[in-house]
């Protein structure tokens, strides 16, 4: 028996769907104790998207350690950090006329989001959270309380109180876009909150994710997640957009929501912040609502992380130029068209409903919904054998999620993206088969 | 005005007690960019329990980025994690006879505090964790409703319920002790649970720190610890140990209750655990609790830090024989012998009251306690202008606290004695000149 | 200064509305110490279905009470019990082939509710209660949080938990109908229970009232009303109806639902239940659900009221002939025509907008919705001055509110509709003047 | 089957203590339908104080039905009303020099705590209620929340937030007093509640019983109820004194507290105050505090009770002089005397330990601890078949407890107390011999 079954918590998952020992990897491949090497399009759940040990971040982070710089400081001040913080508001902020300031968390996204929810409370006196239907926004408590998959909640062992779950406008067809998410729900919503006799509080904060990640993919429409900010607006509640999993470049501009006409509160950032999957969260916040904020009142040990504040720098320098974006915006063409084709599939749901096989996505998260977790998990399964790694999401996992580093070679994204279709063809025609 | 002025949050709080910009850091010295040196009796708030670049972990770390070992992998299975399980079992668990399963979590203590509470709670279907006065556990919602402190819960925004408080069994006088913890305490605690007219309903779990750091060095009575976990056998709840800040070997031994007749369900360890700053965060779990978890229900992307797990592993490598303990021992005296002349001092609470200053501790966590939070700024204030760095705890920041590095040299621990024993002495002195 | 301003709570708020002393009263009269007569459109806000002082009531009390009847029993059997319990069972649950048994609790509204929330939370093992815009069900804890109005819930102090509110499926126009409520939005909810990523919770209930008095005479839809108890039924939900209000014969019929096809698992009675003010409230509960109570576990001191069952009893008589609810039938057709002239009148909303009035009701429980609280209110005090008692409801008080008893003399209905009809004329024609 | 058993829900519970059906009663006899004649030592709860079908109340209450007095008004004013009130005034808060407001409420008990808590918060802008183990005030979910029987508890279905439980200081030993209960538990309060960090919050006021009734008839020590007074004044909580079940004379004064030096902010009334088992409840409220509330933010619609306000001005009546509570010290003698060789016998604890019984009360509310449910079952149950009615309090139904009217001749009195010493007597030697 290896060390993990005798060891480690019942509670380990991905090494269940990847049965082996993974030893080096670089860029968009995972190799194996075996030498066996793995396209990855999972990248460490959106972390790495700029690839395994990215030289230009390793090189960093070594000569960092070398010189013995300080490398863990809570939030004490480090020219490490006013390195990170000068390049971060140079490259990110001032471009887009952001006046957010930055608040360093311990460095997980639940972290984040807890701190979010904190703050909108403390700024509106009021207690209530919106979130959405399939939303995912973390695990401790608070965060929990917004995260909408119920094997999460169930975890919890005490009520999930104080946040209520809408739902979500998707742009594209899929299961969230039968719950009654769009601009009428938030017409109604809005009448419900101007009506004191609805029965509803006014909310603290409306938390939501652009692009639902972990939810299965599901992009915001544009003119729901406007709305959703000009009704938040109006009755004085906070927009937190949580961008942990698909900000820092993923759709093809830093932040997912840089082409929509929003202007939000809070951000949160984490994931990919920290550059080559050294931890690191953070949370934009307007000035008038940071100064809400005495000093200390939250805190966490390893917020000062300078190896993920140097290796983070280095991933700035991508956006300070426009050749990542731009080769992200061909990547994402040649994601779509490779997937388009399996939108002709025929699948079965639990049910034994039929149904077509949906495609979605901005830049380069890409899902492909085949409404059934089994068959989801049976094409990642089949990908594991054939040399890909990749996850299964939404809701019952029925969605095939590609989210391959940023920076993955062309051939390494063909290669992925022939192993994947043919897992889902294979695997539907095994049904049409059955 | 600087980048942090610009640009941090109103939040940042360290870095107003030392009002400079570290640059580098070696073993148990900090030095800012204008090349000032700073001992450091702080060690990242208990996470440097083997100095800053420590050269051991540097150096495996380094290695390990260069070979291009996997850095990211969540709770995938690879070779550095397999390496730290090993070495973890065979230094710790295995000469306790400890059968307790590892349970890796996002990357800091309040998520292992999270998990630890949502785990004792689904165990044994019970709402309630009862924690103690002066307890901190973390900043997120579940653990937060466990911290006692005032200040951080304020900012919850929600009520913070399911947890209740209970006066904490302090060993050593102190205002910890005059709230009525102790044996006695538990004996009506006991009354109570068996009486089903009391209100009170069993508890899930208590959990406890054997040395509160942050609650001002509160150390607990060995018969008042032992007597809580024979109740929480007897009433079917957990006893979670809380040894994030005091384990590691800060007390002299790996565990701060390898001393104690105690058997825990649940240790939570973090801070130190990762080795030279790198985060890293692991409940010890009984298999019998363990079994409970369901795969992937309690998640967070930062869990397979390998960079952490290397570095841990070296740190792993300071309990393979007695060699840093026995020289804990020795400082451990050195610093009891050092402090010991300040409990003739005498101090004045806020409320004018004249007291004598106490001195509290186990092993290389030794506290202060001045009795009044203006006062104790002022002597870290000092301490700071005379090259020491140290931070305030307790109630009202009235307790000065002394977390040097395990490995400080001995001229570092002799020099920075000597600069807090003069900061105590002048500042109350300045007291008694008023 | 009299006693009520000396020493009465400033909470007293009817008295404000009818600035006088009542004395007597009669069937459908009130009279106040100076001899003023006052025609009854209010009824005790519902409870005075067949008058005040009722003879065949007062003489069966007064008889009860001369032979020296218990008066007071807890949950004792008495013979007043008997007799009350075989007249109902007789009467109105065996012709309905109902098996519900008979739960007496405390002898108000709010206590019904409560009990009928703690035992669908029993029997389903979940919390979430559903309940609705606008809805009304109380004001202990419990049942406040059911209710919509946020005047009300303002005053909890505490969280209203556990409680979910969604619109209300009203059949007429009117502010309830522009919340979203109807068969579309229960096919939303239908699909986001089904998913188990939507962040809801199976609720233990619906909550609902067939004509929500309170909240602005809405009179629910059929459709919508007869799917949301398939909905329940299908999701193991129960089906909770409260008719405190408008049970007893209010709408035509001995509940407000017998024209629904609805099978609710539990039926909240109070009010008009006791028969001429003496207080009684009463859950019927389908025997699968009962049999989840265990003896004594919801109690309550007025239990028993025996004067309660006697006039209740006799109440009962009412419902063992056509009799009294032909006559309901013939006087809602003269309300209706009396009113229908009105819906021509415009009236201007709070935020200057014209709007005509609108008239909404079943049976004798009829609403002018007015659209406006500062008109409902002056329209209500010249009735007052007309010598005609009755109440504004909805959403700012914007409804004015014809409940008159059910045995009232045609003259009087006439004499009151006539008043009411002049009023609300009179209110927007100096509106339009102004 | 009776219609009882074939229709009434399965939580009727005192049918079953006493399985037979009542049918008159006068002063202090219940009579069966057979004619049976049962001594009344229970007194509907302690609702009946001045005994079934008090003459002076049944004959001004036939009087004012049969004038065609207003029966039910809301919280309008009627001449009713004013008379309680003025009397009310006069003979009860005006000698006492109380300035204190009267607030009407549903009429019950449950009610009159939940408005009490409601206020408390809103004064105070908290949200805890610190109540006491074996308190019992109400079933509805915010008075539930303060009720400590765990069996009470359990039919909540959610969590009971926002209240919490200290020991009671109780006079007389029993097992109220071995959980800690008294002065020095004060003490470490009140110094926990100094401690910033102690976890605990500031409460918006202490409900508290002066005798626990239902929680087997516990003395607050008068020290301990003081110095409860006193530290809610230097915390700026409120004092709420709950003296549903032993104000109006029970205790020899009109209240319980009448002999302490406390100066309660809130007083709760209700059972006796109806006069005739006829429902009325009521809070009396220092004006400072009264202000808080807006009119009719705590509604109900049997405030306005007629009835009870005529049978409650004659209950008055009995407190013009002193007659009646001279009488009640006669009696309380009588009782005492007659119960005081119980306290040789020796029982037997559920554990099997030997113990004494033990008597314990305050004027006329006396409670036997037989210290075992079903040795208290079994003396209940002889009783019964001996012509007497009483009943079992207290954890797990140790305390059988004797609350005859006030108004019970001698003779009674002394018959149901020899029922009693001999069913004790005679059931504890059954224990004997077996």
């Amino acid at each position: 028996m290896s060390i993990f079954e005798q060891r480690e918590s019942n509670l380990r998952a991905y090494c269940r769907v990847y049965p082996t020992v993974f030893d080096k990897a670089i860029n968009a491949r995972q190799i194996d104790e075996q030498g066996n090497e793995y396209i990855d399009f999972f990248a460490g759940a959106g972390v790495l998207n700029f690839g395994h040990n990215n030289t230009r971040m390793t090189e960093a982070v070594v000569k960092y350690i070398q010189s013995n710089g300080v490398t863990h400081s809570l939030d004490m001040s480090t020219t490490a950090k006013r390195d990170f913080m000068e390049r971060f508001t140079r490259v990110v902020l001032e471009p887009r006329n952001m006046p957010h300031l930055m608040q360093f968390v311990g460095p997980t996204g639940t972290n984040a989001v807890e701190a979010a929810m904190k703050l909108a409370r403390r700024v509106t006196n009021r207690q209530e959270i919106v979130a959405f239907n399939h939303g995912f926004h973390g695990m401790t408590l608070g965060s929990l309380a917004a995260t909408a998959n119920s094997y999460f909640r169930g975890a919890a062992g005490v009520p999930l109180n104080h946040v209520s779950h809408r739902p979500f406008g998707s742009e594209q067809e899929g299961i969230a876009s039968n719950l009654g998410g769009g601009l009428e729900d938030l017409k109604y919503l809005r009448a419900q909150y101007q009506d004191s006799s609805s029965g509803l509080t006014l909310p603290a904060a409306f938390l939501v994710e652009v692009v639902q990640a972990e939810g299965g993919v599901n992009v915001a429409q544009k003119p729901w997640l406007e709305e959703l900010g000009r009704l938040a607006r109006d009755i004085g509640a906070l927009l937190i957009l949580d961008d942990i999993q698909v900000g820092m470049g993923r759709t093809g501009s830093f932040f997912s929501f840089d082409d929509y006409d929003v202007d939000p509160d809070i951000v949160c950032l984490a994931k990919g912040l920290g550059g080559m999957g050294t931890p690191l969260a953070m949370n934009l916040v307007k000035p008038e609502h940071d100064k809400h904020w005495s000093p200390g009142e939250h805190t966490g040990t390893f917020r000062g992380q300078s190896l993920s504040f140097v290796a983070g720098s280095e991933a700035l320098g991508y956006f300070e130029n426009d050749e990542l974006m731009q080769s992200v915006g061909e990547k994402t063409e040649s994601m779509e068209q490779a997937l388009s084709p399996l939108t002709q599939q025929v699948t079965q749901t639990p049910s034994g409903v039929k149904a077509t096989v949906q495609i979605r996505g901005k830049g380069m998260i890409q899902g492909i919904d085949v409404g059934n977790g089994d068959i989801a998990k049976a094409i990642v399964e089949q990908c594991f054998s054939d040399g890909l790694l990749l996850g299964a999401c939404g809701t019952g996992g029925s969605v095939v999620k590609l989210i391959p580093p940023l920076t993955i070679p062309d051939e390494d994204l063909q290669q992925g993206l022939a192993i994947v279709v043919n897992a889902v063809q294979n695997q539907l025609s095994n049904l049409e088969g059955a």
